[in-house]
Parts: structure tokens; sequence; C-alpha cells
């Protein structure tokens, strides 16, 4: 079978072999590679156009999939497109090739080659998509983002969750590109948990991008870790989140952050890698109360979670958590109803916490939250010193207060710290990461949202002494491509008025 | 005990436990990380100087246990505090802070926080030392270098073939360390292949740098990998670094290509991981007896290897390559003098390569070279389609010839493509890269030699919304450091013209 007779959209059903998909995708990895800075920004922008003129009929499917309303998923196309458009001119610019020139110098001792360095694409990226991003974290979400940005074919393994719309969104993919001029195997769509043990060890799939549970991204990071070529595996798995609220806030404004809190926690069902799920809250200040208030007066029918199986699993962890001895209930479950979920509050102390980390600060997926009260400074650091590494972490103090020494702790097991506000937000910036320390992702160093995500699908090469004509655009001398450069250590920005521009 | 009653370098007969030394290391994580660029600077620049008043010293060990000789191991030294300066140079600098500010934008949808990202140091790091670089892979190498640059504490892992150099280095850059004012626990040096073992497993242990054999390195990234908590491994396992000679270069001048191989693949007894290790060379030429006559030229004396047990792993390999039916022996091993090797050189083609790939093209570390006869392109093509990653990738061709094409094929293989020269010099600059695919390198994305080494160490934060004064210096509104920075996605670098400075 040639690469362009297997469709990009390969359902479960087709008997199509995983080999012939990712056979293509290296065959596709040549082109894209080639791809002049342009003409890779514009197949990012076609795959933004297309999702944007499909939006009604795209977010209709979801909705009905996913019960995430028809709001939040048009805002989340919104989201997807922008996060294509924000990648499309970041290549243009060309920083993420980090161009890095040195001059050959004879009278070093020893004489030193002319050195040239850029990144070039990995090759065929694997993503896996989430269940609670049905857009953002999904078929054209940032991972095909940043992977089609460093100029890596993309096979993307569909969540169940939202079989349709996978398949109908890949379908709009494969056409922009197609239309775009790009070759088959640039983008693929394929089902099956099987399909995705097996993509993750395929030998032409050389990085994973992994949005999803703990047990399952540990699972495949075993797979890619375990191959006879290891292959990186950019997983983000969970998430507590953790928040503090110092006394002084908690005194001052209670109710605000109360209510605050519970926007947060309950948004989308609970169903966000950044819920707020453990607070560090100071003890004999009512702030309890405040919580139960303001969850109580948001009332609290339940609302359908993604799929069942979620469901059931936040029915587990909670109960799990309600028949610890040391945790108070103080807001329970409501009406049960089948694959449904109602915001629920529990309370402990900090001494309880120590006795049982583990446990009682596993992430629970839905509407839920944890209070931890502290007495004192000394509890509330004990505490810190145990919490897991999360994507975000949260302080909420008076402006007086001085907060430097808190936000160190808390730097050293988050990837983002906010200073009043809920992480339930995730900008897509230059200037945003989302990752953490593990569990909540599997590479430290690496994000997946934000214009730096592209870096994860780079590798670097240097040229030595190569000859003009053998040099990629990007490292010639009189950089045609017009990107950011350091030169004999010396950084270059273009436009920008460096000294050659100098009057 | 506390951190400062343990000392720096720890004797494998001391009979004090790994977990004092790394806690040690945690405790001083806290303070490096806390170190203003120009007081981290310093610190490297008190090591760089300690190593040079000592270097006569430290050659004469280093030579009684390596036999590398004092002229090379002299510029090892060198080398090795010059890394450690140039580092220091881009520590002042700060762009490996990858400052980016977004500013708060209230009228995007959704309105958009301040956000500011840094990287930060991921904390203690293991660097396990190699044994062909004495000084510039060892104790206070490129790892070292790059992660006390980033700042993370250093706990060595020192390398048995030269365990008294070892422990000397170490007691002098202890010493600078303190003299320079960083506290107990900023670096540490242990022994033994158990307490290696048990470093990478240790849970303050936040990253490993290693450099060694592939059987080594394999089994200490699984132990990374198979953590509780993954953690990244930084390794440099075996590379071939294949050489292709056009035919033309080859017809125009073999002589003085076949002296520049012998030259490369017998400097410092071949124990170099960018010994050229495999030639794709033109059938028919005389290529083979112009290196023959080369390699006999230079005489082949029995030098000493680094250690006994390399010198025997190398008489096994070139035997076990000698045996293989296909494969003609062109210089065999001549006099067998124990714990020492002579250059051998061997030949086949292409059709027995493809057939025996494996075993053909193991790195035979020592002075040994398989020359791969091919009869024209499609062949050469077919040959480096089945080559393993390496660290580098050598063209020899004469100026006329279009070499492009050839320098993708072997870019996809390689970290580092050459175009003539040889690949066993490794110049310490801003664009180096020493890394490759698998088996190459177990991180593609990251080298161990070059200012961007220091990146590995390292992960990314970002603060939201933070006020003045919970900021690092380095996130300040007013740039009170002098950092490049992209602010609102302009890149900006000081001192260098940008819009702030326009008259």
């Amino acid at each position: 079978m040639t690469s362009t007779e297997i469709p990009a959209v390969v359902t479960g059903d087709a008997g199509i072999a995983l080999a012939d998909v990712t056979a293509a995708a290296r065959t596709a990895a040549g082109w894209l590679a080639e791809t002049s800075l342009d003409a890779r920004a514009e197949l990012l922008e076609a795959v933004a156009d297309a999702l944007d003129a499909h939006v009604d009929e795209l977010v209709a499917i979801a909705d009905r999939e996913t019960a995430l309303g028809t709001t939040r998923l048009t805002g989340e196309v919104a989201r997807t497109t922008g996060q294509l458009r924000l990648f499309a001119s970041a290549v243009r610019e060309g920083s993420h090739l980090e161009v890095t020139i040195d001059h050959a110098d004879p009278d070093a001792t020893p004489p030193r080659p002319d050195l040239r360095r850029m990144l070039v694409p990995l090759g065929p990226v694997a993503v896996f998509t989430a269940s609670n991003f049905p857009f953002a974290f999904s078929v054209a979400g940032g991972d095909t983002a940043s992977a089609l940005a460093a100029g890596c074919p993309v096979v993307v393994k569909a969540h169940s969750g939202h079989a349709e719309l996978s398949r109908r969104t890949a379908g709009v993919v494969a056409d922009a590109l197609r239309a775009a001029g790009a070759p088959a195997g640039v983008f693929a769509h394929v089902e099956g948990r099987e399909t995705g043990v097996a993509l993750v060890q395929d030998p032409a799939i050389r990085a994973v991008g992994f949005t999803g549970s703990l047990g399952g991204g540990r699972a495949l990071f075993d797979l890619a870790a375990g191959r006879p070529d290891p292959i990186p595996f950019y997983g983000e798995l969970g998430s507590i989140n953790p928040v503090v609220v110092t006394r002084a806030a908690a005194t001052a404004r209670g109710r605000q952050l109360a209510a605050g809190l519970t926007g947060s926690f309950t948004m989308g069902v609970g169903q966000f890698c950044t819920k707020p799920g453990v607070l560090l809250v100071p003890a004999d200040v009512g702030f309890e109360d405040a919580v139960v208030a303001a969850v109580t007066d948001a009332g609290g029918r339940p609302q359908r979670m993604l799929t069942t199986r979620i469901a059931e699993q936040f029915r587990d962890g909670t109960a799990a958590l309600a028949d610890s001895a040391a945790v108070q209930t103080l807001v329970g479950p409501g009406e049960t109803v089948e694959g449904a979920a109602t915001p629920q509050v529990f309370a402990t102390d900090v001494a309880a916490l120590l006795a049982d980390t583990d446990h009682l600060l596993e992430e629970r997926f839905g509407p839920a939250c944890l209070l931890v009260r502290y007495l004192d400074e000394e509890e509330l650091h004990a505490a810190i010193e145990v919490l897991p590494g999360s994507l975000t972490a949260t302080i909420h103090a008076e402006p007086d207060e001085d907060v430097a020494d808190l936000a160190r702790r808390l730097r050293e097991l988050a990837g983002r710290v906010l200073f009043g506000g809920w992480p339930t937000g995730v900008a897509v910036t230059w200037s945003q990461h989302h990752g953490g320390p593990w569990p909540a992702t599997t590479a430290p160093l690496h994000t997946s949202v934000g214009v730096s995500a592209i870096r994860r699908f780079l590798r670097p090469v240097t040229y030595q002494d190569a000859p003009a004509s053998a040099l990629p655009a990007a490292l010639q001398e009189a950089n045609p491509l017009g990107v950011p450069r350091r030169v004999d250590g010396h950084l270059e920005v273009p436009g920008a008025g460096g000294p050659s521009d100098a009057t």
C-alpha cells in the first residue's frame, strides 16, 4: 500500500496496518522538514481557518459527546485556532530554530572550525488526546500544533470519549492540510487502546505527547522508555494544584475567596487538569463555613461528566476520601444520577495530612476539593513540604503581606505560581508554562501550553565547516530568513536595531 | 550528621551514608538557586582558577593513571577551565534564564493575566564521569560545569579508571567552592558502582549526567526512568561516527585523507567518543591501500589503554570483527602487550554490511576502524540508511561536488555534520552540539558540550500576577539584571540597541 492510498482518518475497523500509517508519516517527515518557515506557518493557519469554518458543526458534535456546553466549547475552538495562529507567527519569526553561529578562529588553541547550530525536527510524533478538552488538547490541540510547527508529522491517537468529534476534526484537519499542499502522511488519526500501545513502540515514532491519567500515562511512559531506542515522552498526568490562603486573606475576604474557589473547582464539572484540588487554609476563621455557603449558594444540581467511567471514578474516589477517619465531609454527594456528579467539599488538618499523604493527596478528577486546616506557619510549611508536584500553586494573601518566602516554597513543586486568581484559566502565550515536577508531567523541562511547547519536538544539529551550498537557509551567513541569531556569542534580533543597524 | 560534617570527598571506605550526602546537596540547592548571576559565575571561575593553579600536580596523577600523556592532559585541563569560564560568561549574560514576559491584557477574551516565565534550577544533579577524558568529562568537566552554572548542586560519581585523580580534583574543587563562600553540599564526590546505582535512585537527585558505555548507560537510564518519580537521564553512550568519502575525493587525495583518518582514529589510542569508526569509501580506487600505508607509516607500537578491561574489550571486539567471514583484516593486531593496543583496520562491502548490521556496526572503543566499500550512490545511500545514531557524521568531498543531499541524509543520524576535517576535535562554544539520536545519547534534545548544555538542568516556572516583592530579580519589570528578554512577544537584547535604546 503506498502512502497516498492510506486515509488520514483511520477508523478502528478499517483494517489498515499501523505500520503503513507510520511509514507514511516517516516519508512525509522529509517533506515537512524542508518546508520554508512561511509555508509551515501557512499549514498551521490553514488548519485554524478550517476549524473556524466548521465551528458550529464541530461544537454540536462535541456537546453531544462531552456535555461541556456550547459556550465553553465554542470558546475552546477559538482558543485552539488562536493557538495555531500564535504558533504560525512564532514559526515565521524563527527563534525556535535557536540559530547559533561561531565563525572559525584559526588562531585559537586548538584552531576552531566554523560551527553553526540550529534545531531540526525530531520526526513523526504520536499525540494522545485528552478527554476534557475535546479541542484544545485533542486532535488539533497544543501537541499537534507544536509538532507541526516544529516540522514533525503527527499521528493522533483519538480519545474514545469523543470519538465522533475526533474523526470529524481529523477529517477537517486532513482536508485543510491537503488543500494547503501537504502530502499524505503529514497527519493521521488512529483509534483504539491497542493501537495506542503499538504506536508508542513503533520504530517510526520519535516522540510522544500525552495528556491523561497518571495510570495510563505512566504505562505509556514506561513503554517509551523501555524501547530498544527510548524516545521522549511528554506526558501531563495529574495535578492537585494546591492553593494557600493566608490567615489575613481568609479573615479579610473569606466569602469572596470561597465564591472564587467554588467557581474554579466546579467549572466544567471539575474536569480541569488545573482544578484547585487541595487548599491550605487557616483554622478557626470560618473559612470552611464560607466555602459550604458558597457551594450551597451556587446550587448543586447533578451535571453530566465526560464519560460514565470518569463519573464512577469520581464517585469512588470521593467516597474513599469521605471514609477516612480524619476527613470531614462538608458538602457530601447529593442526588445520585448515573454519569453525573455534584460538588463535594472535604476538610482535614495538617496532622492528618502528614499521617496519610498518599491517600489524601490523590487527584480526584471532578468537582471536589479538600480543605486542609493549618494552625500556624510551621504547620503550613510542613504541609507544603509533602505536596506532590503540580501544574500550578496559588497564593491568596493580602496586599501588605510579604509572600516571597511562600512563593519560593511553592515554586519547588509547581510550574506556575499564581498570586491571587484561580488556576483553571491557562492563557496561551509566549510566557505560559504548563508543566511541573512529577507527577504533573513526565518531563519537567517541557510545557504542553505556550510557544515553547514547540521545542519538545526539535533536536539540535551543528554544521561544521559546511559549504554555503549545503547549509540550510537558516544557517546561511546573510541570514536570508531574518531569524534571531547568536553570532560569535552576541545575540542579534533582526529589525530590533542591533549593532548592524546602528546609525 | 549535619551537612557541614560530611566531607565533600567521600571515599568508598569512609562509611558515610549516601543519603547524608544527598541530603546536604538538597539543603545547598536552596542557597545555590538564590545566588546572583555574578556570584554563580564567580564560583565557576574559582573552580577554574584552582584547577589551573594545580595543573602540574593533577596532570602528573592523571598521566600515571591514564597514560594519555602530559601534552594531551595539560591541554585537557585548559579546555576544562576554559569551559568553566565560558559558562561563567554565559551565566552573567543570563540568556539561559529564558526570561519571557507577557503583560496583562484585560481586553483579551478571556482577559489575560500578567505572566512571567524563567528557568530555575532542577535541584541536585548526579554526574557519572567518563574514563577517557579525566578532566573534560570528569569531576570538573562539562556536566559539573553546566549543573553548577544552572544552579544545581553536584554529586560526582567517580570513575575507577582514574580514582586518585578524581579524589584530588574533587578536593581542589571543594576547597575552591568553600573559599568562594559556597556551603557544604554544593559539591560532593562519591565512589563505587553500588553507590552509583543508589545515587540514580536517590529521591534528592533530580537529574543525571552520564558519559560511558552503552551497557552501563542503558542500565542506569532504566533505573532513572523506572523510579517512582522518573528523572531526566542525560547519557552519552556510544557512537561509531560514520565518515563518507566520495569517489572524487578518494581519487583526488586518497593518501592525504588516509593520513588524516589515521591521525584521527588512533588519537588517544582511539579512546574518543568521536573516533571515526566506520567509513563508507568508494570501491576500486585504492583507498584501502592508502589507509594501510598510512597506518604502517605511522608505526604501530602497542600503546597502553585507559584500563586493562578496556584493552581486553578492544581485543575481543576486534577479534570478533576479524572472525566475520565477510570482513577482511587489512591491518591486524601486532605485538600483544597486556593492557595495550595497536591500530587495526578492517574492510567489508555494503552487501555484507546490510546482511549483518548489528554486529558490524558495533562501537569498538579503541584504535580500529572499518572501511565499507560502496560501488555506487545507491549502495552508499542504502548503507547510510542502516547506520545507527551517532554524535557526528563526516563528509569528505571535492569542492565542486554538491553535497547538500548527502548532508540531509547524514543529519538524520547525527548531532554534528562535518564537511572535511575529522570528528575527534570538539570545540567548546555557544554553537557546539555533542549529542545525537540513540544510542549516541539518551536525550536527543540535549548536548553535553557547549553552552546550551546548561539547559539540561533547568525547568521553567511562570509567575502569574505576582507582586514585585515576590518576583525574582530576573523577572522584575525594570530588568535590573540586564538579561535578554522576550517582552510581549518581542525579543530585547540589552546593549544591542533595541527599541528602548533607539535615539
